[in-house]
Parts: C-alpha cells; sequence; structure tokens
C-alpha cells in the first residue's frame, strides 16, 4: 500500500519534476497530476511523460488529490495556495519542499480548509541546475527530509508524509519550522549567499580580468561557482523569507573572518594553522555520514587526455 | 627528446609525488630523484616506487639534477633553498610549484648560484587531500601552468620549463609574479580562507549541533568543506606570504557581502536578483574552458540506492 493514491505537485522544475520521477520509479500506481505556470516547463513534462496528466490550473490539478507538494519557489506559495484552496480535497495533505519553513507556514495559514493538514517538508537535495529536464528519480536518495509540521498537526498526517518521503530514498527528520530556518541558514543559505558574493567580487575586478578568473578557477574558485549557478528566483526569495536567520548567520561570519584577516595582516601562523587544522574533521565527519563522497576532489574525473585542447 | 635528463623533486607530498607519477608516465627515460624531509613519507615514496632513488638530504637529492622542483610549503622555501644551494648543478633550471610566486622569488634570490637558472612555477592543480599516497599521474592535465620567471631569466630556460609541462599536459602561461599573485589571491586564496572561515562558523554555533551541520550539510555547505580540508600548513604559509594581495582581495570580498546583507534587511529583491543571475554567466565559462565539469553536483554519484543505510 502506496501512502497516497494520487498525487499533485505544484511547480515542476527540478525538484517537482524530480519528485515526479521518484514518485513513478517508487510507486508505480501512483496517480500524477501537476501544474506548472511556464507553458514550455508543461510542454517539456508532458513530451516526457513525467505526470499522467498536466493540469490547465492548480486547483485542476490538485482537484482529487490526497497529496498536494508545492514546489514554487518561496515567493510564490501564498498565491498558489490561495488559488488552489477551494480545489483541496477533503483529507488531503498540503505540503512543499521549500528551503525555508516559517515563511512557509504563515504564508499557507489561511490556505488550509478544515480536513485538510498543512505539513511543510524541505528535501534537503539538488542540483546547481533547473528546470524539469535536470531533474531525476534518485535525487532524493540518502539525503534528509524535514518535516516541520505546526504544533496543532495530526500525527497520522506527519507519519504518513515521513512513510512517502522514505520511501522515495530520503532519511526523515521532524523539526520545529524555526529551529529548521536557523539549521538551514548556516548549511545551505549563508553557503549560498557567500557563493553567490565572491563571484560577484571576482567578476568586478579591474586588475584581474574575468579570462584569467575562468582559466585559473581549478586553484578553488571553481567549487564556489556551482552553487552560484542555482537558481536565481528561488534563492531570492529563501534570503527575504529566512531574513533574521541569515543576518545572524551572516554576522558571526563576518566576525570569524575579520579574526582571520587579523591573523594575516599581523602574521599570526599559529592562529590560521589552528583553524586550518580544526577543518578536516568536518569534513571527515561528512563523508562518513554519507551525506558527500570521500573521493578527492568530489569524484571529479581527472582523465588522461583532458577535455580540450591544450592551448585552445 | 625529453627536456631534462634528471630531475630531483624536494617534498613527496600530493604535488611532488603527482609530479613524479607524471614524469614516470610521460617521460619514462628520466632519471626520478627526490626527498622528504619527512621519513614516513620517503619510506611510502620508495615502497611506491614512485623514485629511481630517495636521497638522503635536499642537498644529495639535487646533485646532477637538471631540473630541481620544490613541492614543499613556501615558508619552508628559503631553508630548501639555502641546504641544495652548494650541490646545484651548474646549467640546471630550479623551480617550484608554491601557489604565491613573489614570495618564493624572494625566498630564493640568494639560493641561486651562478650558472643556474631560477624559473618558478605554480601548477595550478590540486585536490584537498595531502601526502603521496594522494597524488596521481593526471593530476595537471588540462589545468594551467604559470610561469613566473624573474625580468633576467634565461628565454631558453622558460622555454625548457614550459616544454616540461606542456608535455605533463598543461597548459602553460607566463605571467609577472605580482600579477600572478593578485590573480591567485581572487582564484584560490580567498575561496580556500573563506570555506575555512564558515567551517569555523559553523563548528562555533550554540543554537546549531555539530551533528545537525553535517546531517544537513547537502544543501551546499559540503562544497566548502572540501576545500577547508585541505594542508594546514601549506595554507597558512600561502597566506602569510600573499598578504597584501588576499588582503586588498577580502575587502573587496567583504563590501560586496555587506551590500547584499544590506539588500537582504532592507528587502532589495531586485538588487538580489540581478547579482544572482550574473553568477550563471561565470560558471558556464568555466566549464566552456574545460575548467571544471559540466554534470550536475560537479559529478557526484546519485546511485539508486543510497551510500549508508537510511536512519543509520
Amino acid at each position: 500500500m502506496t501512502p497516497f493514491a494520487r498525487i499533485a505537485i505544484i511547480g515542476l522544475g527540478l525538484i517537482g519534476s524530480s519528485l515526479a520521477r521518484a514518485v513513478r520509479a517508487r510507486m508505480p500506481g501512483v496517480a500524477l497530476t501537476g501544474f506548472d505556470r511556464d507553458g514550455a516547463v508543461c510542454e517539456t513534462v508532458r513530451r516526457l511523460s513525467l505526470l499522467d496528466s498536466v493540469a490547465g490550473s492548480p486547483a485542476a490539478a490538485v482537484a482529487g488529490a490526497d497529496l498536494v507538494v508545492l514546489a514554487v519557489p518561496l515567493g510564490a506559495m501564498r498565491a498558489v495556495g490561495e488559488a488552489i484552496r477551494p480545489a483541496l480535497a477533503e483529507g488531503a495533505i498540503l505540503s512543499d519542499v521549500g528551503s525555508s519553513k516559517q515563511a512557509v507556514i504563515d504564508a499557507l495559514a489561511d490556505c488550509v480548509p478544515p480536513g485538510v493538514q498543512l505539513v511543510p517538508a524541505h528535501p534537503v537535495a539538488g542540483t546547481e541546475q533547473s528546470g524539469p529536464e535536470a531533474g531525476f528519480a534518485s535525487l532524493f536518495m540518502g539525503r534528509w527530509c524535514i518535516l516541520t509540521p505546526p504544533p496543532a498537526a495530526d500525527p497520522a498526517a506527519v507519519a504518513r508524509l515521513a512513510d512517502f518521503w522514505t520511501r522515495l530514498g530520503s532519511r526523515v527528520e521532524t523539526m520545529d519550522a524555526r529551529h529548521h530556518d536557523l539549521v538551514l541558514a548556516i548549511t545551505s543559505h549563508l553557503p549560498h549567499l557567500i557563493a553567490y558574493s565572491i563571484v560577484g567580487t571576482a567578476s568586478d575586478l579591474e586588475d584581474v580580468t574575468k579570462a584569467e578568473v575562468i582559466k585559473y578557477s581549478a586553484g578553488g574558485f571553481r567549487d564556489f561557482t556551482r552553487i552560484a549557478a542555482s537558481d536565481p528566483t528561488m534563492w531570492r526569495d529563501v534570503f527575504l523569507m529566512n531574513r533574521d536567520a541569515v543576518l545572524e548567520m551572516l554576522a558571526r561570519f563576518s566576525e570569524d573572518l575579520a579574526a582571520l584577516q587579523r591573523a594575516i595582516r599581523w602574521g599570526d601562523g599559529e592562529a590560521l594553522f589552528r583553524r586550518f587544522e580544526a577543518s578536516r574533521a568536518i569534513r571527515r565527519a561528512i563523508v562518513d555520514a554519507g551525506q558527500d563522497t570521500g573521493a578527492a576532489d568530489f569524484g571529479r574525473s581527472h582523465p588522461e587526455t583532458p577535455a580540450t585542447t591544450p592551448g585552445a
């Protein structure tokens, strides 16, 4: 028995389309509907046969669904919630995949009719790519999915959604929404902000050309450009919606960076060494926890023949 | 004809041992000697048969070599230079693989006897791993190697070293040492400093546990931990030796980050979106230039079964 019989996914980008693929792969009997406001995305989803049917509106998509997942940018949650409210079926679970959870609870508070349970969720998974063609079924395998049910949520609904994500290969954790927002501010939001920022700094230099930045990016910079290539709309909304936690983490980061800056200015090699040495333990723990590959260089390939011709 | 007949490598860690392997693979006739001050490293190099002979001292290693490559931390360059000076052969080229080049020129200025050419070099390649077992022959394939000959260097010596690195699969560029230091400050040194710093910030939080940081690191943080796992001694020396360029780039980065911080505080979504959108072009250019993989997520594997058991 799959936990749901009919699932509607609103928003069919990287995450929404990966969810559709994962459901198809793991729960082949489930009826899948969905909607995206971008007609080209709907066309692609039809062409790839990712859903049983692409609906003409959010309300039409959710009619009769016992699970509705909103996979839209945080700033679009309220409008979608209002559009689907009248069409939500009695007994349905309304969920999402947003990266900031208190914002989702606030946005959807007025969009949950009696008999519908709101159980927000955040699968901590993704890539820097966007759109339905970038999705894949195993995106959630081995990754954590954090559920942040409001205090009044029905435990049975929470358990049902936990079962759903577990069947997709995720590990499930339940957490208070505000605590989630603090945790993700440091593990996800601040890293993205910093990556976007340094890519901007590098682009704006006068003494170093953009061509030089690109050529010599293998020294470390290229690692930052990956997450700085993530969807700008999604990330704009994350920073606007999780403002306080991001500003708090950013203040701490800036203090710590200033301390390293001071150590460099005054030639305090011991302070630098101590800080640098402590970082290896965290990396090892992340690899040991199955949250990253232990292969050198993320397992990037180092073929005996270069990808492009030298000198080209 | 290989450009050199006998090569000595001082320092047999990730880079030195990779160089030995690359020479073996590409120039099998060349005699390879070397030295490392760590006896355990020498033992490993002997066990792996990476060199024809591991010498008992730096001076013994370089005797008779027509190319000497120092692959030691920047802070050790001068001491090694002084140790090998009396043993350097007439006509030899003295080079290195350090990440900051004016510092190398300054450190070795008094260690170059008449008849020896100093041609510093920086292969922009590496991984977060350290030691002779982490090295591999294809590390330099398709990567740039930057030569920073002092103005008085013999062009023939520079051409010979350029030929050498080209045969190892690298693309070679010649650059003024100070300009190199500025370019690498943004493409390599600042990214490492920021990565070390945010890993420190994440470790020191009170409201978010280290276990949570590790579990949810797939949201972006784990990308930073890779380069923050790099060799602490090497990186301490880079920041001490390229101080001015790093402080300059750090000041610019902090300004740009403060501008994003302000946009978040005041809810300026348009400013955030503009900055974020511009970053994608740089990522594309880096992939197009063959300096990173275009595969999503650095090509990390997403197997259908997770690496470790869910819930474990």
